[in-house]
């Protein structure tokens, strides 16, 4: 697992019970995809041209502490599960040594709307 | 089943895409929750003098389809499990009768910073 | 001056010092514009068909207190100044009769990216 | 004119235009406050011990282009008024050497809840 985004905790992120606020978790996972990609050498922008997208259908998030103002976040992320049209990365979201979420998210592939097998290169860019 | 919020879906909720965001939806359901506790007859401000308080521990959310500007978002709420010292209540997000996401959130009680159950009148509310 | 937009205060919009963060009346005053819009007899989308769009091009705001949550704001919208490519709408966000902020934003008309007079019946109908 | 602050743009901040939604800018002046702060040698750990603290009174934002994902903003700050109890910081925002937005925001100085003239040591760091 390696760290693939970080960030200072935002004052606008903490709300009134001085914690970080729980869905800015799911932005910061959301983030923390795009450089995983280009870690497992996965090019977006030619599986884009060649007519793949992929869309969220679901995300869980299990928190064990909270992130506070004056913190900076990191997030890891991991291959979890890799099916034939769908995938589901792990986010483990920490401050130092500390975990405070993991967030598990799955995303489908798509091609003209529907659901699609993913393509070999991304599939084989994963299994390296 | 029954609505305990709804709002318009706002520009700043929509991203690239043409549709809200992810994390959106879970602010739409932390909304839902106050009015959702006032239904039931549960009184926060009587539960949080006696020192009570809850946090969240857990959140899944599953998603069938998006919501988009223009369109008004409602949150049903209903109680999924009641535990002894844990809660999950299962939000239904929706345009219309167009189901966009559910989301289950578990809570859990705490009494002095430690996991505590329920009060009983709590209890008893969510059970009538 | 009227009434165009209003929703309560959202526990997210609250920060550690208890009151709504400063940037989220850019948001609500974003909210009432298309509303008011619609209350001057602007139809947007037949402006947009013929090749009109208008982009923000500076924002004042000035606050006299806080909104909070539990609180429910309103905004009202008023014509502030009506040249010749740019347009001034003042909104004042307020809770009850107590006076937030007010924001005072003012737009460019363009036409192919370059600024342009305002078409003669969105004139006629601020005129109005 | 000193570079205090700078982040990546986040997907979740730009709308459906294609660019940064306009609140966000407000956010990132916020946060550039805090190390301008540090910068000039002026310790809000201390002058809040000592009942000093200090609201926003108002904010001008002014556009000239927007700023889009996959960009990095900075913010550069700069003082540039100091009256008896208030201050106007001014805020560069700017993606590479193309300036996206200047934000100025008045803050006054409260002890007690009522204005109050700056502490001197501040006064002093910021004179420096």
């Amino acid at each position: 697992m390696s760290q693939v985004w970080s960030a200072p905790v935002r004052f606008v992120e903490c709300d009134m019970q001085g914690i970080v606020f729980n869905a800015h978790y799911l932005v910061w996972a959301d983030e923390a995809l795009t450089p995983w990609w280009v870690e497992r050498g996965v090019d977006w922008r030619r599986f884009g041209a060649e007519g793949y997208q992929y869309v969220v259908v679901s995300s869980t998030l299990d928190w064990s502490s909270s992130a506070r103002h004056g913190e900076t976040v990191a997030v890891d992320a991991e291959l979890e599960k890799l099916g034939r049209t769908s995938l589901t990365v792990r986010f483990e979201i920490r401050v130092g040594e500390r975990l405070c979420c993991t967030v598990r998210t799955t995303y489908v592939c798509l091609t003209g709307g529907a659901p699609s097998p993913w393509p070999d290169d991304l599939r084989a860019a994963l299994a390296g």
